[in-house]
């Protein structure tokens, strides 16, 4: 199917909360999708791990993930993940998303019960009856639960259509190697590991999925000209002065040194949903450090 | 504080969906309590893993929720699973499950994102905080995607007070003897894994949690029974005997077998919900076979 | 074949050292094998990992297995392990044993490279051509690099005539109850992982094979008394009372605590070789601590 | 210290043996040095896993290390993997490297027993205080059973004057990053996992310990080259042209592979030494496809 041309640095959303928690503050969301946009990110993914997507209600689901589309407004590609437990609601989650006009949607199969690869497989292809935008499938066994081998990510690619963008999470860049191998460097691959950017990259990583942009977008953007302009120098020294922050915030937890990250620089978000806690006294010390080193 | 003595044999329900699995069948529901209590369980235990707690919409939860404590009616103590991944919805759920006259709480760590020790001392403590019944702790990282070590199992049960019981479904007999060396033998534990039944008792667990009385309730009972009467060339005669259907079902997934089980003795409850499939014709022939073995 | 009835609590020789290390101390290891007897273990297993045979020269690991077992002489049945990284080298202990008199060998398939099953399998093979004592097969990932699955340990039962017994040290009870399952209760197996010693006899292991009899001999004989006494009770009060010293000769490592043991009791053995360190004194002062609670 | 400036492909070789196994070839050990210098490579590494060390009498190690080490004669540098059990004996077979000339000498800390930090910094320590050469600190937990900390290997190289080169093979990247990170940069690392070569050099590694020289020399050089050249696309392409051999002589066994690539290619250098078996037919006709696939 023709898709759109998603590659670079695509940039992950917060979902911002009142100070309590309870309620959602679309106004800040807006404010922090614009700033990514205008920093240069590539494409904006809303909804996903450091969206906190999982800790939302169904309404609020489909409040966040209908104004994020309409606050691109096109500008970029938004990529909108639309994982859940159940195929049924999964399935809603994409037709909603395309309704609202996303580009594209992102699965994750996120499991209670152990899925087996017939499982797997009928979840996408029920995913993929459902809508008419490309499906980016996602790999990430440290929160769904389930390691899908390359074997079957490319069963999948090649039985369900609209199934054509691979992401990749596991952060063992042999996975990339084999997707490159067993796909005949037809099924474009795109990495979710924020310290494992410069070698995916290396190894023919069409872009990269992070949260990062939030607080450094000019690095991120700067290693991802690097690579395209062949200058493997530069790009291993932009990838050493960033990784610091890279390691930290995955450390520290997405959405709490994000949300904290941008506070920082005068965006209020509010906290992460309990039981996740917010970036600590210590914590918001050190990535002020880190930031302020990068400056 | 005062807690009720849970003990022996505490069966897990399923929860029945009509045929095309989008309502629930809350008159299959109840005919399967009975049948629980009638072969004789010790406790009943709603919404667990068997029950796709996870896979039911709050108002759906809600529903089995209050109509299976309404229907065991005090019979044996009801032992009500609330987890959720926001505290918030933790919390509502307890006070739901409380009001409506659960005798125990069971609380599962599910997370999205990995927690540290704190948040998951504080989850319980929030959960501790909002009801006046008992809590069983339970750790089960393979659904969870958390592990608890036994020294932080300690530290919540000692600081919030009324988490009293440990529900450990690792596999790992080591845990138990360190709950029960560190616990100094004042902390019940609870088996959660089938094919530890023997091990477990005799490494001094209170109780089996298990899905399994569903199915083979006398021969559970029985080995209980054994274990009571210091009888462990019975027990392990017995375990051996359940074995081969502990195996199955815990290999072809709680839902799936279980409710296969169910229908082969005329019980009608429905499929799993998708992505989860049902038990597939080899595997219902097999169980099949198993059952018949076991009369 | 007619093969010993090896059963019961199988006791582990240390390797003693004079002071620096650099020669055997066979004096020292003839006292240590009588005290074994004198106490009533069942059997005697030089050679194992606690008698630090993988840190032998070849014309030692001789030495010590000829001297142990004509010291031995028929009170017990000897096991010697006779493992080693080549085929060649692990058929020629294994014949020297034989040829010194032991009643049955004990053969881990160590490795450098990774070995495939028909690797093991040809590896026990040649061994089991070699020899006419039975030998007992034994399977301890931790130290050799290669975990045998229970399927793969009954092909080489089945296939090798003398491979008669089976001792698992994975620590995992379910390999116990496959090996049970699978092997229809014919091949009997022996416990390896001194904290499962109750689980393991629970689950109908023959023996237990363990270090432990050079410190607390008299509670590992009563442990196996109360089994056969089928007196659960009893094992349980049993095992629990000794599970302290268990847990801290595993975790200290069994050269180390079993030799600081022996000096404890006024039994000098020298220390293990280097790189492996004696126990130091904070480890001794505990060691003495719970000996002495167990007088 | 001052060292020799150890980069870029450090060959594996082998060790050659007689049909039977019994004896070594030293002729065409020999010969299968001089090809590899021929080719091109940057220093020559025997007596690694490669080379079968662990299978080797001590005697037969011995006559290997002396015979390699004056073979190569210093037409490039020759780095002695000196690995033994013992303290007392890697401490002696590091001696006898030193005397015979090697320029340095590899330490991996093989284990039987599980080695503490303080005895693995020990090992090193006793070996660095025996002899002047620099030592390479190798971490490779797959065959070694220890797995170092990036931590650990720091306070090693702080502690332990001429341990001045780290070769990391767990296959893990970031410990790379981390080497960089927490080493400023200052310690030259070294990759031992051939599918990770890319990305090894993407992120600075120094050199390649590789076996693949054996077979194919030319384009383990060129991809050094590309990267020397900053040529980011020429290294992907290159990387990629040779990974499916890479793939395979890791996956096969690299003693096995190896030596029947040379055999291809009219160099007879014997079978590994059993229990390893030598390549199948099956396999034997895959690598020379692979191979004829890449001239």
């Amino acid at each position: 199917m023709s898709s759109p041309t998603i590659h670079g640095i695509i940039g992950y959303t917060i979902t911002p909360f009142s100070a309590d928690g309870s309620s959602l503050d679309l106004d800040a969301l807006g404010r922090s999708i614009d700033r990514l946009i205008d920093s240069g990110v590539h494409a904006i993914s809303p909804l996903g791990s450091t969206g906190e997507g999982a800790y939302l209600s169904d309404a609020e689901w489909d409040e966040v993930s209908a104004y994020s589309i309409h606050r691109v407004a096109k500008r970029v590609p938004t990529i909108v993940s639309v994982s859940d437990l159940t195929t049924a609601k999964a399935v809603r989650r994409a037709r909603f998303a395309e309704a609202e006009g996303a580009d594209v949607v992102m699965v994750l199969p996120t499991s209670y019960w152990k899925l087996t690869e017939a499982q797997i497989l009928a979840h996408y292809g029920a995913i993929g009856d459902s809508v008419g935008v490309p499906i980016m499938l996602y790999n990430n066994p440290a929160t769904s639960g389930t390691d899908m081998s390359v074997e079957l990510i490319l069963r999948i690619v090649n039985s369900v259509d609209n199934v054509t963008m691979v992401k990749e999470s596991t952060g063992d860049i042999q996975r990339m190697h084999q997707l490159y191998r067993q796909g005949e460097g037809q099924v474009p691959f795109y990495n979710g590991c924020n310290p494992l950017a410069l070698e995916a990259f290396a190894a023919g990583a069409k872009g990269w999925c992070t949260a990062a942009p939030n607080v450094i977008p000019q690095l991120n953007l700067d290693l991802y000209q690097a690579v395209l302009a062949n200058d493997l120098n530069r790009a291993r020294e932009l990838f050493y002065r960033q990784l610091p922050v890279l390691d930290f915030i995955l450390k520290g937890g997405l959405p709490a040194t994000i949300k904290a990250g941008l506070r920082m620089t005068g965006l209020e978000v509010g906290d992460p949903r309990l039981p996740v806690f917010p970036l600590d006294m210590a914590g918001q010390a050190q990535l002020q450090k880190l930031l302020t080193l990068l400056r």
